[in-house]
């Protein structure tokens, strides 16, 4: 995995792909399924997204405000609606769905070996969680796989739906 | 337009396709575009949104607090960019693009007649604003064009990249 610079990572998120979340507590980590996130600064890179209480992994993103956001490739789908199908709260899904978990730099929760992008995020603001279930978190480190050239992200539709990346198409823009 | 039932409406935004955002105040309506939005709830449905004190429609969204967020396929990326390039400060972008307002049902701002999607809004938080531009809408009317036909969303990637959506894959999935 290569260093991507934080300036870029909204690039990755706005399009809008289903991602994993990983986190770590009591020397347990666990890894959920997330569609609701948004950037809303670019840099430092700012995200918004919604984790229920109802998610085993509201625990720990609370109590140790730190998490990994990362990005799948259309070729883990199936293993994403696997792991989006079953809580953590009895399994490692890392071993039953055969994801790999590696170190990151800055936060106890692991990257996922599989994904070409991971982002090592700190909760900043949790004002909004009483209400919506919605974080703020900053990205701290940023790492993509050189290995994976144009990876074709997944966005969910509803009920295991999902859009593959089609054509890309290039229109002259002033605006990031 | 056909009523889109409201439970629906989350289906269409999670994805993250670029999308315009319609305002009017004083009897002037303007659009803009907008990538960085996400679902919070599903019935009602409520959205998170980013709209910059810089964008033109900041003072109409604050002052009126409704708006319309009205999804493009394909066919209008080219428009799109345009209306994301200027400012409706000093030009009435719906005739300058040739984008046809029609009246909502439920609030002042206009639905942009060639999407295949409007959905009619109102803040329902603004605690949020200052610090991140963080606006929360609750969809209170859905309309659907039944005439187009499995329309391809668009999602920017930077600087005027975007991948329409490609092939829909189905898994078994026990979620929403």
């Amino acid at each position: 995995m290569k260093n991507l610079p934080l300036a870029k990572v909204y690039q990755l998120l706005e399009p809008g792909p289903v991602v994993f979340l990983t986190t770590a507590a009591k020397g347990r980590a666990n890894v959920m399924v997330m569609s609701w996130h948004m950037p809303v600064e670019f840099e430092p890179p700012r995200i918004a997204c919604v984790v229920s209480n109802r998610n085993f992994s509201y625990a720990a993103l609370t109590a140790t405000e730190e998490c990994v956001i990362a990005i799948p490739a259309r070729g883990l789908a199936a293993k994403l609606v696997k792991v989006g199908n079953v809580s953590g709260r009895r399994l490692d899904k890392f071993k039953a769905f055969g994801l790999t978990p590696l170190p990151a730099a800055r936060v106890a929760a692991p990257l996922v070996a599989e994904c070409f992008a991971n982002l090592e995020c700190r909760v900043i603001d949790s004002r909004f969680v009483p209400d919506y279930g919605l974080f703020v978190l900053e990205v701290v480190k940023a790492w993509i796989d050189p290995g994976q050239k144009n990876p074709k992200t997944i966005h969910h539709r509803g009920y295991g739906a999902f859009a593959v990346d089609g054509p890309i198409i290039r229109l002259k823009s002033s605006k990031k």
